[in-house]
């Protein structure tokens, strides 16, 4: 009987990646540090030669990569989903360095699917995406010249994540909500927060954000989700069943 | 009046790089991290438009690379010279990780100019080239799929260094021999030990091999090369001024 490698359940999720060999070399480096699984938002189309060519030994990533049109969809079957950025955004209190992250990225292994999620080369993850990311990751660079080529940012995350999973460190036993869960939890608190008059069309999105950053940081369980659920139900009289 | 950035003392040394874009996407991964110094042997001609395109915003690393023929020349003016090796070669004691490797050059920094030397992309450095080496740095991936990237293998241990150098290390005060005095030293000993039929046409490359790797580790400073220089001539009768 093999051991479950704990790196099997941490996905690497590009979004709208523009140049094949980005993905290519990302693969490449996934592989020198253990990780397998790639998900592709919206690759170019016909990226398999330049992409094959830039991974050398580790076309398996490429060829097993799943594909997506919305990270909503590639993310709905994880339990924790962390966005990288190299800008230290206003309203984001939940930004963590590669290292730090790795020390309770691995601990949730045991039990928790992962999607560490790399926007696209120039801009990065838009908007959009970012609140779909219950955590942040922001790699430490100069000042001077901060963006990091796309595959290189994957690299640093993918090789602090590998050094502490070759350490092996004890696990954490929770399981948590699965992205789609609480994805459909959002829904259902801006449908009541809009029924109770507390959202209105200024100030939806801007405490939406607040409130998503906010039950990032509890790393919600599926019994959490449906406790704040049966909440919502209770105070707006709105359906426990809103998947909106 | 500037603090200077003990950074500027690292070098990074490409060896017989095959591929421009490589060039590029490592002169980009260095000014991520604060590094400025590269260094090119035997370069590929006509890199410059492919280099200069994945070097993206970093292009005045690229610009002010100097060029040489041989690794010698190119380390001759640094105080220690560290290669980087995916294989745990025979003979070879002094292997580091890329963040041990970081808490010991940090310091030297102060005093000292750093070579890192990278080799070509398929075979890394060849034997010849590992001689000069003073220390290896060898960086943790997977079993199933070691070989890093050349511009990848760069990146970590641009990056360990630079959040080393971003906390600050206490100095250390010491300033070390050169390669070149410290190769006018190894040149000087295998004529000695010849001299005294120590060595012998069987065994003096690897006995060589081994006392690099002790004296290496011993961090000469220029006062220790010449005592053992004084030693060598006592002891032999051969001359001082050797520069073989």
């Amino acid at each position: 009987m093999t051991v479950p490698d704990p790196l099997d359940n941490i996905s690497i999720v590009l979004v709208n990646t523009k140049t094949p060999a980005n993905i290519g070399a990302v693969a490449r480096g996934m592989m020198n540090m253990g990780l397998s699984r790639l998900i592709l938002v919206r690759p170019p189309g016909d990226m398999h030669d330049e992409a094959m060519k830039l991974a050398a030994g580790a076309g398996k990533v490429l060829l097993e990569a799943k594909q997506f049109k919305t990270l909503r969809e590639a993310v709905a079957d994880h339990q924790l989903v962390i966005g990288t950025s190299r800008h230290l955004t206003r309203h984001r209190r939940n930004i963590h360095s590669p290292r730090d992250a790795a020390e309770w990225i691995i601990p949730l292994l045991g039990r928790n699917r992962i999607a560490l999620v790399f926007g696209r080369e120039v801009n990065g993850l838009e908007k959009e995406d970012l609140t779909l990311c219950h955590e942040l990751i922001a790699i430490p660079s100069s000042e001077a010249f901060p963006s990091l080529n796309l595959s290189h940012a994957v690299m640093v995350i993918a090789y602090e994540l590998f050094l502490l999973a070759r350490d092996g460190l004890p696990r954490d036993g929770r399981t948590l909500a699965s992205a789609e869960e609480v994805e459909r939890f959002f829904g259902h608190l801006q449908t009541a927060l809009r029924y109770i008059r507390f959202l209105d069309d200024a100030n939806a999105e801007h405490m939406m954000f607040s409130l998503r950053q906010l039950f990032g940081r509890a790393r919600l369980e599926p019994r959490d989700v449906k406790i704040l659920r049966g909440i919502l139900s209770a105070v707006a009289g709105t359906p426990e069943r809103n998947d909106g």
